[in-house]
């Protein structure tokens, strides 16, 4: 038997068979900076059939997989172990878009595919792929498949698992999947396409997709809305969506804490209101029409809901510079956090009529746990889905409060579950979220979820350690 | 041991295990009449708790279960088969609402609700749930999502699958899953909901779900177009799309033959055109803001498509009942076809932009396989979804055509396949065209189907023999 390393230059070439420690570093640890694992190599295969070979030669050896994209995952998902047997698989060289069919409105694309390209590839037909995220300029499709990536555009166009009609998978045997199907109906047989997304590589590597394409909007505008509380901005998006149905694109809640956080970092951005205010909303309206359609849309909406009391107050933007000001205070708000310090994150999601609830609930109880902590509390609402922060009180040190990251969790994780909500919603679990999955989910599901893993990859070598 | 009659008897009471031939007769026959199984007993149980304590005797017993639920399904999947030695088990007094929440836009809702009582009690609070279908007043949301139902509002609302958000099954080992989540966002660990939906009872019984709705549309107006092939039809869908966005609710294809069909067997029926035409498209669309909106939108839609030589012509109802005789002529086109006699059915998908190819490829190898034969061609063009049904040449009778079927299958799905489509747009597998998947499928796919099938179920008890 020919050593497992000679083996995997012989299928993809000495090239890009990385085993030094310069050449492994940039793959070794997570974008973050929080964990940094080692590995046997880092293989970067050229094509599908390489993929399939690399693999086939994984299971004659027994060595464990961890197959890798933009390696811009938050959970650990995409990074190996520490015990240095696992081997990198990394997809960006297969990074062609196969094909656009622009009557299909559907774009075949390799895994490796940088989400900004296909982007730009879909707005060169006049089409719009809708998945949209802060690292859209380096994350691959494969890896926003494998993680079921959420983002900004989820409340009118869903998760990633909405946007994918077919796949194409290696196997942990290291067979082809083609499941590269264009097609809006298909019932033969059972959901394998669901079950690889979001399955974080642990059943088998994407190498391929068709993702659906969506008429490019002819116009897009935004406002800012002031309200008095959560319990607003729930009555505001079941208004909104009244009103203006599936034209409402974009719903994102920002607490005034948030606010003044980019205010104090960032000061050059836009402060659109001049007294505060409890919590903000940023709306998105987005028309197949004109942009004249979508102002008159969006006033009336707005004018519905201060007639009601809903907002207090809301400006809109009146060119694409006003509406980037107000995009990029939303978007600063994780950098914002970043240069103020360390904080316990949480991706959290609840029913929509739960969130005022559960802000109400869960603030209390992290101030009686640790007095003076803030609470850096963001998101996609429209989707129920919170970026639920929590910062040290003020005095105490980064790395002392790190230190009751596990308490956080469990205060934050245990009211989650009690307002019936999910401890991640758009981040995955990979290793970081292991244990509170296993603590969270039922036994029946766990037992269902272990005999699918052995069921398809019975080695378990496919990103070892993994959700499981 | 216990008899398992009797224990059956012992949980749900005698007056709910039907085992005299008259008792059950109702459920041992497909709705088309074309297949008689035999059981062993019909069990009706009354609450979840009890669907599981049937399944554990079942279990016990080695006894093969049939969900069934309003036994509308097209493909035979919710009979026994003819040993006599399987058990039904009926859904359908598990049919109340078990909760509205109007701010989070879901429902929750028992297996065994009619669909259209479902859609009753979310206009009753203002809301939409979009699934709509032939058989809606007497199928059931639990085998609406076995078998992942499509229908007339796929185009912008999807599958049923499109529709759900939670699931609770009761698992081939009797215990309960309760998966009843009302998030649009959770990714925490494999997606077994969309396992067990479309898996037609043979991983687990769906007891209940959550479903999403939708706001009510203000205004809804339809329009019939005439058309000169079927690639006008293409072009006319991105034409519409790209101009109404997510507006257009309704996009049907039907030929000339099929609306002659219902003007011979329901001559009081509208005609909307003087002379006919080659193609028609039923157009219907939605406005989240009125009717005026509506019309304007779909006005200047058909303006364009005229100027563009897109559509010969073209009738917008100008009111409730003329609307309704314009999806009468749609839904009469079964109805004709069964009084004018049995025909070849087929439900498949393609892709949007192979529709024109494939029916002018496909129509002259029927013909040269079948002279004469008659191509009853209609159905969601906006979703790729064609019913292509072929009716025997004149003089023929039906059943010396019917002794054809196998061949006139094999014309229409080998072409189906050749052009990237499937066998199965919406009606699933069964045991009507099991043998078809497995012909279809490759190996991989099959292979990975059943190492699933057997790791949820390894004693084989769930719906024995379907899909597999």
């Amino acid at each position: 038997m020919m050593d497992f390393l000679t083996q995997c230059r012989a299928i993809i070439g000495q090239t890009y068979v990385l085993d030094t420690p310069d050449g492994m570093a940039p793959f070794l640890t997570d974008q973050r900076g929080r964990f940094t694992g080692k590995a046997l190599a880092v293989l970067r295969p050229g094509s599908v059939d390489e993929v399939a070979a690399l693999v086939r030669t994984c299971v004659e050896h027994r060595v464990g997989l961890v197959p890798q994209g933009g390696n811009t995952g938050l959970v650990l998902g995409s990074v190996p172990d520490v015990s240095g047997t696992q081997v990198v698989l990394s997809l960006a060289r297969l990074n062609s878009i196969r094909q656009i069919d622009a009557v299909n409105r559907t774009m075949t694309v390799d895994a490796g595919c940088i989400l900004q390209h296909i982007q730009e590839a879909a707005a060169a037909e006049g089409c719009l792929f809708p998945l949209s995220l802060a690292a859209e300029g380096s994350c691959t499709i494969g890896g926003n498949l494998a993680t079921n990536a959420g983002g900004t555009a989820v409340l009118r166009y869903g998760n990633t698992r909405e946007l994918c009609l077919g796949l194409e998978v290696v196997t942990p045997q290291g067979e082809i999947w083609s499941g590269l199907r264009g097609l809006r109906k298909d019932n033969t047989g059972y959901d394998l396409r669901d079950l690889f997304i979001g399955a974080e590589g642990t059943l088998g590597i994407i190498t391929g997709a068709v993702l659906k394409l969506y008429p490019q909007p002819k116009a897009c505008i935004t406002a800012l809305a002031a309200l008095p509380s959560p319990a607003h901005a729930q009555q505001l998006l079941v208004l909104m969506q009244d009103c203006c149905g599936s034209s409402l694109t974009g719903f994102e809640l920002m607490s005034r804490y948030c606010l003044e956080l980019v205010a104090q970092q960032f000061p050059q951005l836009p402060r659109p209101f001049a007294e505060p205010h409890p919590q903000y909303v940023l709306l998105e309206l987005s028309s197949s029409e004109s942009e004249q359609h979508a102002i008159g849309l969006l006033e009336q909406a707005i004018g519905a809901a201060l007639e009601r009391d809903v907002i207090n107050d809301a400006v809109v933007a009146t060119s694409v510079a006003q509406s980037a000001g107000l995009w990029q205070l939303r978007e600063h708000i994780p950098l914002a956090q970043a240069k103020a310090g360390k904080n316990v994150k949480h991706d959290i999601s609840l029913p929509v009529s739960r969130i005022a609830d559960f802000i109400a609930t869960t603030e209390p109880l992290l101030e009686a746990a640790f007095p003076g902590c803030q609470l850096v509390c963001f998101g996609h609402l429209g989707d129920g889905n919170l970026h639920f922060n929590v910062a040290p009180p003020g005095g105490m040190s980064n790395e002392d409060f790190l230190h009751n990251q596990d308490q956080v969790n469990r205060v934050v994780h245990d009211s989650v579950v009690a307002f019936g909500g999910s401890i991640s919603a758009e981040h995955g679990i990979g290793t970081l979220k292991r244990d509170e999955l296993a603590r969270y989910k039922s036994p029946v599901e766990l037992n269902m979820m272990r005999a699918i893993k052995a069921a398809l990859d019975p080695l378990g070598i496919m990103n070892p350690g993994k959700i499981l």
